[in-house]
């Protein structure tokens, strides 16, 4: 392990998070409110921090895969506690459990609160609430690769650590490049959806902490009522229709916009499921609800596409408490919540194309059943997946079985309803945010006991991460000296 | 395929199943109740049906493994229609629906029932519910394997299908010998059994009815309310030992008699898991239980063991509402109910060595990434896992998983509460039995819709036959000709 070079990374992280929190210095500048000093603070802190960690002298830049997982874990966590104080310094958030919670599930793009009443907050706060939802999404060490010319190290191991997906690569041999590029991507649809809502009516601050949310699949508002604060079927069906589009593989819009055009992006197999497996929950759902829940077939269509939308790419926004929805579509929204959005997206989840490659194998299994003697490669665009590859999808599913599992054991221990208890962990560690009964789109994660509320966090980092590079920092193995 | 040499074994399960009716037959003639005729007319069809069948010409008697899964998925069904008939015919379960649910849920040895009040059937009735447990548990193929002497076919393919475990094989080099070693060995531990029920003063029918039901780890009573009616102590103890005693793998008790010794059983890697789960399961529960729920440490042990015991091996009996339990313990069962027993047992559910080659898997994973060039093979009781093996176990559980979910949703259309919907799947798919809410320990199945109730049939032989068979009869590609 390259320690120096791992320090050296996450302060470089730091001083990143640091510039990232000037916008909403700003915004409490602009507004003048009791928030100021506490990002002063917080900003001061960790461009120190930072600065302290990077004169750190590593002996070869050289970072391995293993470094790229420890970097990548021990930042979010690091990265995660600094973004935490300006809840904690302004009073916002008084406890500290609560503020890491708040700042965690911000950073993940979950979306889950442990605010009673968010519109009581501070402007600066709310800002840098949804901005971290907007730094985390496309992924705050990519976003550093990206900005900081002056790191040299061989930073693919972090890019591939902190990008969703079971097989996330270049998009262009030069590695700060990809990042570039990605960001470009994502400050451009960022933008237009910005654009939109205001054409809606919707005020120029609560556009950008909107788009902001829908770009990071986070879910965060500054309404307590959410969406549902404007009334307005227009803000609501851009917001879907983003929703849809962040949860896309960034890697789509690049080749729709360079390589083969537009056709060639929308052959692609896990856009193509991703679509389908949306529409399909939109109708059935929306069947179902209407005369049960709706009385207007549009309506229940809009709700559906909605909460569908949201759900799927984790994002958790609601306008309407699906809560009192039927039994299926509960169990549909829980559904897709596992499922997620595509790898290379913004969104949380399992993700699209590891459920097509799990079906495949089933598939796989079936044909050698009747053809005991046919050996049959997975494909995914018509390329071989490598066995490799697909074992790790497999075991990924199992291993994410089982941390879920054990999570909801834990947060079991405090004797809340089942269904509580259950869905308080679907929905952080697919870093959706809203789940049913308490934790549901009217509730909150104020209830729970601070064991709880720290599984949950780690819940939620482990959903972001993909499992692998938290989970690794437990094992022993990891920390030996030596490749 | 060979399609006749498959109608041919079916015709002989068919004739297997009319003399398994005789002891029913037997019971109604000692009690001279109204379900005689209905046992008369039973026999009568199943045997004429099965002798039809039987005079079928096969030009060869080759079985091939897709024959095999033919055989067992096909007979399964056709038997427990057949053996629905005694319900309808004396009237005991009037709905052609129920009574397959019922026959269903006995040979599946799930324990699963429509009825309200059990205690006003006839003896013979009853007699026979839990009698198909006990064929259902061991495999009423296996059954004819071992006393049809005229079976000529190689029958190692349906062996393999109808046995639970991912590598079922053969204990002897004959096949026919391999399953009468098995039903010795179940014959011998039913017996055990009923004589210590006896001696704890239960009377012979009702010692007869629970070591059948604990044999084939079904769970069917002739009290309403199981087990907790006799109230004692002993019979509890009793009951728990054998329940976990039927979830070993039956091979372990063939090598502790014969090659090497109890020595050499006690070391298998399975074993030692499925009895440290459930040790570890009910002290946890017994536990979590005391004192919310029994004031005497004891009391709130011996029901946690039993309960474990019950639900890991899926058997289904009970002695307390484990409904009532605080939501800990309940989710403990829940997932005891997945896990489920050893291969080769009675039990259904996941089956423990499939859960240890999936931890094994992660395991795996883990090295890989900080080896990333080492080669590991999994291994359990020391020997390699072929690749193959492996591949199919992470397989099986995501196809487990997704035939769960589709299940669940089916359910869900009847608009009942989160929690029955969900779990009367789970204690289908894994032939417990009970789950928790309207189908808790004290509910029932009756109120379900008929789409409901054969989806759960569905689900029940699904299970039982671990996926395959059951799944393959609906693939296209399997019935095409040719091997």
């Amino acid at each position: 392990m390259n320690y120096r070079m791992i320090a050296k990374s996450i302060g470089n992280l730091l001083m990143v998070e640091a510039a990232c929190m000037l916008p909403s210095f700003l915004v409490s500048l602009i507004y003048m409110e009791s928030d100021l000093p506490a990002f002063a603070w917080s900003i001061a802190l960790a461009m120190l921090g930072g600065f302290a960690l990077t004169c750190l002298k590593a002996r070869t830049p050289d970072l391995y895969a293993r470094d790229g997982y420890a970097v990548v874990a021990l930042g979010w966590v690091l990265m995660s506690v600094i973004g935490a104080l300006p809840f904690l310094f302004s009073g916002a958030i008084p406890r500290p459990v609560d503020a890491v919670f708040e700042s965690i599930s911000g950073f993940t793009t979950t979306g889950a609160t442990i605010l009673r009443d968010i519109e009581r907050l501070p402007h600066g706060i709310l800002f840098w609430r949804s901005f971290t939802h907007w730094m985390g999404g496309m992924g705050v060490l990519v976003m550093m690769i990206a900005i900081l010319p002056s790191v040299k190290a061989n930073t693919i191991h972090i890019l591939r650590a902190e990008s969703p997906g079971p097989t996330p690569g270049k998009l262009v041999p030069k590695i700060s490049q990809t990042a570039k590029i990605l960001y470009a991507i994502y400050i451009l649809l960022t933008l237009a959806e910005t654009i939109l809502l205001l054409l809606g009516g919707m005020p120029l601050y609560d556009a950008l902490i909107h788009a902001f949310s829908t770009a990071g699949t986070g879910g965060f508002s500054n309404r307590n009522l959410s969406v549902a604060a404007y009334g307005s079927a227009y803000i609501e069906v851009v917001i879907t229709l983003f929703m849809f589009l962040f949860g896309v593989n960034f890697t789509l819009y690049f080749i729709a916009f360079r390589r083969g055009g537009l056709r060639n992006a929308l052959r692609d197999e896990e856009l193509r499921y991703y679509f389908f497996i949306a529409l399909a929950a939109t109708l059935m759902i929306a069947v179902v609800n209407y005369g049960q829940v709706y009385r207007s077939p549009l309506l229940s269509l809009r709700h559906a596409a909605f909460q569908v939308s949201s759900v799927m790419t984790t994002t958790g926004f609601s306008t309407v408490d699906f809560n009192l929805w039927p039994v299926f579509s509960r169990l549909i929204l829980l559904l897709l919540m596992f499922i997620g959005a595509s790898a290379g997206s913004t969104g949380g989840g399992i993700k699209v194309v590891r459920s097509i490659v799990l079906l495949k194998t089933v598939q796989r299994e079936i044909t050698r059943i009747n053809h005991p003697r046919a050996v049959r490669a997975i494909k995914i665009n018509g390329h071989v997946v490598d066995e490799a590859v697909v074992s790790g999808v497999m075991a990924f599913f199992f291993f994410y079985i089982l941390i879920f599992v054990s999570a909801v054991m834990v947060v079991a221990l405090e004797g809340r309803d089942l269904i509580t208890t259950v869905t308080s962990v679907v929905a952080t560690i697919n870093n959706v945010g809203p789940g049913l009964n308490a934790v549901g789109p009217m509730g909150n994660f104020a209830g729970f006991s601070p064991l709880s509320k720290i599984v949950l966090s780690l819940c939620m980092i482990i959903g972001r991460l993909e499992v692998y590079p938290v989970m690794l920092l437990f094992f022993p193995g990891f920390w030996k000296k030596g490749i």
